[in-house]
């Protein structure tokens, strides 16, 4: 996997590449390093690190490893850098250490490699998917007045890690009533109280992949307002899935979620983007939004979440997430509500 | 806290500060935004954050909170941020946004004020350091033949989350054998074998607060060899504990040590700097090391971490870490080896 990977990477032109994000070096070369510098020219790659990493990353990279210092040496005139990894006191550490090299700055240099799903990769993201669902299925068994939110994501976080998830995706937002209002709720010590509103956001990590999906339960009766909030909330949601295909605009998603919004008078209760990129990293290429920063199309490959809501302060909030593969000619749920089972993994 | 964190924060100068890396914000506020800018003039302090957290942070935030956008329009002559936190895309992005601000690169902007623990944070680093040291006690009483480092990792991580911390300080290094001479050694499947040393490097957090220890343990009968290395690794971290004291220079600890491998012949297996700094995050200021970095002098108030250890290709490796504390007149130990129990907590 990442001899292939690392030969997707060979470049043509004359401007050598330097990946030193953690999570880049592990998709380029399968190695888990918290410090190191992947060098990629026409006809060579390197990779160098420090001592710590030395013998081990030797015995195991699928390319050259050389000791970290060496890379002072390198012969380049040109190179590029991811320029939203890289701190401006390490860019200014770079232009002296190597007067001689040129440094052209990046932004996310290696989305174009990254946001494309390898079979291999989707099928990490769709076990993720299926435990996160679980995991989140087994929590909400659990609500009943008094418990709290923390004892949630408490064993949400034990219910994963025992059935073979490495660690958390992100801090699961477990939010009871009013809390929901809030979209990045910090679970606390709110205990569930009757007729409740219950938004569970939460991701398991699986072979390395992440997991992200959010669910929304009614404790008791309803609260005709966010019964209200839902409906749209999923009307929303199905015509965001319904135009995904290669091709469109990834801003076009948003546009017609705010069209939606728009028209239930309930915009000024959606503040975020509507989804985002997934893979090795919980929040990837692509973002999708109305405003900058989505200008790309939508290609057959990637995997992002869609997860539109609507969060009405002091009363509570709604808000529905999938994950979602392109396909060549749409796109396919990478996990269907309450089909699957632990046994089924 | 964060009241009186932000006053600390006041400045004299005409130089503005902007925090926006997010346990900074954290420590500064006791908010966790995934996003802000805290923004530090000399009588007023306002922090912008985006509508995910608008009215949630304007609930309880210690100072003014104001939309993000808000920000462009701040009058000021010279904000000096944090070059090692911000990158160079950012950079550029404000230097274009507010072009009438002199942007003041400064490394590592807001060490200054978290290098010294208070009380109260030391008080939970003390409990981190002591669900730590049971976790890695826990997981050593389960060494058995054939067990995997995975299997030990993982009841590492389900103990401290039973016992109340919030989330491991960083994935759990469990190395047995010839594997414990990597550093940074990733666990995996490796069963326990006869005779094998057994390096556990693990840390829980507790209160926000993050543990750090490493013990190394010999299952069955212990290889000489590696005995000749913890009796050396024992006299290096016994002595750079002697010296700790306020006014020494940090390097000094690291050259104490380094002498004791010389003189003993092992410094080719010594590989990795002697510690860190220890708080909000795993590693922190000061980093303690004889090169470059490690400059200043130990002050009253630090917490890090004595870690010294040498690693033989091949054979084996011996780290013993502990987390300590810089007192008046010299150092404490957060924890001593072996005193605490489940029912101590």
């Amino acid at each position: 996997m990442a001899k292939s990977r690392l030969q997707r990477l060979q470049i043509e032109s004359d401007i050598s590449l330097l990946i030193e994000k953690p999570i880049d070096l592990l998709y380029f070369t399968g190695l888990h390093l918290s410090r190191g510098r992947l060098f990629v020219e026409k006809e060579r790659v390197r990779l160098f690190v420090d001592g710590r990493y030395f013998h081990w990353a030797a015995d195991r990279a699928p390319c050259e490893v050389l000791e970290w210092d060496a890379f002072l040496k390198v012969d380049a005139k040109k190179v590029q850098f991811d320029s939203t990894y890289l701190s401006y006191d390490g860019f200014v550490h770079y232009q002296k250490l190597c007067p001689g090299i040129e440094w052209i700055p990046e932004p996310h240099l290696t989305s174009p490699f990254r946001k494309i799903k390898e079979a291999k990769e989707i099928h990490a993201l769709r076990k993720a998917a299926r435990l996160t669902l679980l995991g989140i299925e087994h929590v909400a068994q659990m609500l009943k007045v008094g418990v709290t939110e923390k004892e949630l994501v408490l064993e949400f976080e034990l219910f994963i890690l025992k059935h073979g998830a490495e660690k958390l995706s992100f801090e699961p937002i477990i939010a009871f009533g009013k809390n929901s209002a809030f979209p990045h709720h910090r679970s606390g010590y709110t205990p569930l109280s009757e007729n409740a509103v219950v938004l569970i956001d939460a991701g398991a990590v699986v072979d390395e992949y992440a997991g992200d999906l959010t669910r929304v339960y009614y404790f008791q009766k309803p609260d005709p307002n966010i019964v209200r909030l839902e409906k749209i909330v999923e009307e929303a949601q199905a015509k965001a899935l319904s135009l995904i295909r290669p091709g469109i605009l990834l801003k076009e998603l948003d546009r017609a979620v705010r069209e939606i919004f728009s028209r239930e008078n309930v915009k000024q209760f959606y503040m975020h983007s509507l989804g985002h990129g997934i893979g090795l990293e919980v929040h990837e290429f692509p973002l999708i939004r109305e405003t900058a920063g989505s200008e790309g199309k939508i290609e057959e490959g990637m995997v992002f979440t869609i997860e539109p809501g609507l969060y009405e302060p002091g009363r509570g909030g709604v808000r529905l997430e999938e994950m979602v593969e392109v396909t060549e000619t749409g796109s396919r749920l990478l996990v269907e509500r309450g089909v699957d089972t632990v046994q089924g993994m």
